[in-house]
């Protein structure tokens, strides 16, 4: 069981450090890689040969501005990949889109958030892993917890 | 194993159609229900644990205009959740906010075809059948093979 | 009489507390409530359900980015639902759709800012309350007093 | 009891027609006025003071492009007043920005949906009549109905 | 001859001041008016008739958010109506449909620059004065120089 | 007294017409020219200068796309000058902000809507001219006689 | 002398054959190549390096949606790289922020117009061919023509 | 062999400045000029004509706002033009548009990355430079090698 967290560059190691926390947290093993998508792509299809090969694996794909990295991941491997681009104000966010926008049979999922990326990844991964299914329930409970602690109603639970 | 699709409305079942259609091609099962965050929560959090209480279930959840059923999904189940809302051209189709602006703890990931909603749960379900992971290569080599097949050029493979 | 105040994360309570003010002002009761529509709906629904059996009820939502905590109070109350989301810069401010794009039945109405989402309130609460509406008035006629001071022409009143 | 509702200009009435077929479901009296923001600002005011003087109304106002209207009038009533602009898709929609980004002080309320500024009206006239409380109450419980009916779940209510 | 600036709000007063130096550089005179749309529309149309009474009158029109006030001093008045609202970065700035998108025989027209709008408004009275024609052109030619002073090439002017 | 047309291209003819009919309405002498800022800039130079040199000229600049016309013609006459874009819809019709978004010194002033770029320009004309004030006055008073007529009230004029 | 048109998909002939069309005009051989960078990237390795090293190439790259395939183009051939995506109305046309969003480095230019990516590859390549720099000047000089001869002016030249 | 920047405005300095360090990098010969298209277009084609009768000549152009430069540049030279206007935040940085929206036959192409309007202009003189094609593969290598030494995985060349 592995999340590859696999990055367009070096600059995006911060945003990959917050998705590394809390699969972290959530006891899931990570593997960091770095390789682009336009400028090293053979690269890049050599080590994603190599992690798909490998079971129980999810990618996670950090690629900012035009995002060819989480496609190209995606359709040449059969585990499933999320992609998290890292959060830029230009143009009002919207390079969002060339990470939604894939054509058909090219389907990377995203998640905005890299707390986000990590957990969905590790809920993939709890299908086959009954024990990381019960921190991830743990996780949600937690959050849960939090919010029912801020309520200062009578009838709060 | 199952893809349960959850729609908001029943004016949603054409993309829900969309979603089974490529489910069907790879053979895996689907559950279809409906409930709305919003007028039917209670609804919709029982038929949630019911789901989420089998093995291998993994939820595309399918709402439109502001979309609150992909979060309460999300953060009411273990299993995975695909968000994959209907087009729509209204405000530039920025709907699609709604799905992918969740918090921290709450992460269901986008899918904005309905094709590659229903090709991404099977790449998450085929983590553990790797008869499915074989029909998901297969899939994903037959769109490859058109591509390379409308090529003209000499050098081609 | 009272303003109900929900807001779907203790994060919110700066924006939380400018509504107050308004609503202090004009010498409306508030409730302030914490529950979060995707984290504990259930926990929600109790509250909703309690305040909403009180009378000359009107509540104020407050939650950011994806705002499902408006249209799930509005589709389970009787009483009147004003969404108030607190400002955000992501997206173009965009976010707000979520607010606004609720389907027919359910029937949040958007107030952008925090002082215009308490007024709005104490204008709906005074229909039965000839006091209150004495000081909605006063409010508006400060408001427009201020600006006729600002004014140096030779025909102001 | 009444709601009015006053549009900017008589090419408005078919989306006016929307929200009064919604209001006469409810059963909530309507009272039709037009008169332009822009074009007769006084014939606006006389009109909002005599509807504004008597008891229990609020007003829908309906404005497209730029939305003149729905601030004018909040700023000239006490009564509450919910802005419901025709839809349109030049810029994206973003005309309904004139109708949400009104200043501190003028505080008109934004519904999208046509229906759903009738019901929103119907919830607010509703605080003071036991009777529309109800009708607005089955007519959320009809909307809840229908989405009930649509599941096929083993497991549904 | 005058330019008469109406601003919305005390709040707009640094607005009004960058395009009262250009008048003033033009040598335009100038007069300054406090008077908003939506909270004292008696007093608005009471200046404006004012000051429309006046020959060689040109209206630059100042109001932030949902603009009113232009299309409103537009409507009510024959001199010409130049909207000039403050720059904001909410929204992406999209506010200024508000100054844009008025009906057919509503006719404000829009300059986004402080300085253009003076310029605009002294060009328009420079029509019937030829000394301020003679100024408006050397303003020109003050800002040609500028670009030309600053180009290196060998074949420069 | 005239206004002068300037389109960037024959394709602009049917836009054009739209402001011909309301000029002449208002009994304003109209020119028509053709002129592209690209591709004959120099061409366009002199027209402009021909017309500028005739006294009491109003420019209205049609261009789609990239707006340069409007600019172009503004900073190279002293004339007033009004750009009118033809509509679009591509890019949720933001090509408008190459109408607006000049630097300081470069003037245009924008109209939308082709009717209110011609009534723009007649009160411009008007200012020196009383008979042509007196038919905008009438353009605007049969304006507002409409909705006035459409108003159903008790309460109307 | 060659410019290469890549297209990501079969679907994409008509945009394709638009471009054909005006370097047929300018009587530029053009080599028509099918691949898609997410699909088939090695393919699209093979076919770049072929044609790249053949001399005089202008590679002219068309994909939809989130364009990968001109990114990877443009970082694996020294000949220049003009990105045209096919045209889109969905999410406002903003998917073309794909093609222009790259990183430092890697540098195709875009051109939107279909016979714009034409002409600018005309261009491009007639720094190396007299004759066909006659043809492009011939090619501006009949667009301009047709300006002047729709301008009915009498200064027109 | 030459690159010509020719930017709208000295106040344009920096980010010429951005685009000059590059080419110096790769040793392209640059020529800087200044000239706005709308306030002294006459010069601007004086300098154009120059500049595009020297052999082996790419025009990078800087404008920033509402870019009339790139067009009026590309339609009055044959030598290529490269636009690449100023980042700037205002409008969710679609001033952009007028850059790209250019008709039929004026055809610049843009860069927004100065680094990129450097290599691409770098590219396109390289076609006719066989040294200077050997800089910009080594330049791209270089940017590979970067990528290639961020990565540590096993499996990395």
């Amino acid at each position: 069981m592995q999340a590859v967290i696999l990055s367009g560059s070096p600059s995006d190691s911060d945003w990959v450090e917050k998705i590394v926390a809390v699969l972290d947290q959530l006891d899931v093993p990570v593997v960091k890689r770095v390789g682009s998508a336009h400028r090293v792509p053979e690269h890049v299809l050599a080590l994603l040969r190599h992690h798909d090969a490998q079971p129980n694996t999810v990618f996670i794909t950090v690629a900012g501005m035009s995002d060819a990295l989480s496609g190209l991941t995606d359709a040449n491997v059969v585990s499933p990949v999320i992609a998290c681009p890292p959060r830029s104000d230009a143009f009002a966010g919207l390079d969002v889109l060339s990470s939604l926008r894939t054509p058909p049979g090219v389907a990377p999922v995203v998640a905005l958030d890299p707390a986000n990326a990590a957990l969905a990844a590790a809920k993939i991964l709890a299908l086959g892993d009954d024990d990381l299914a019960k921190r991830v329930a743990a996780h949600q409970q937690t959050k849960a917890d939090r919010v029912l602690a801020a309520d200062q109603g009578p009838d709060r639970p």
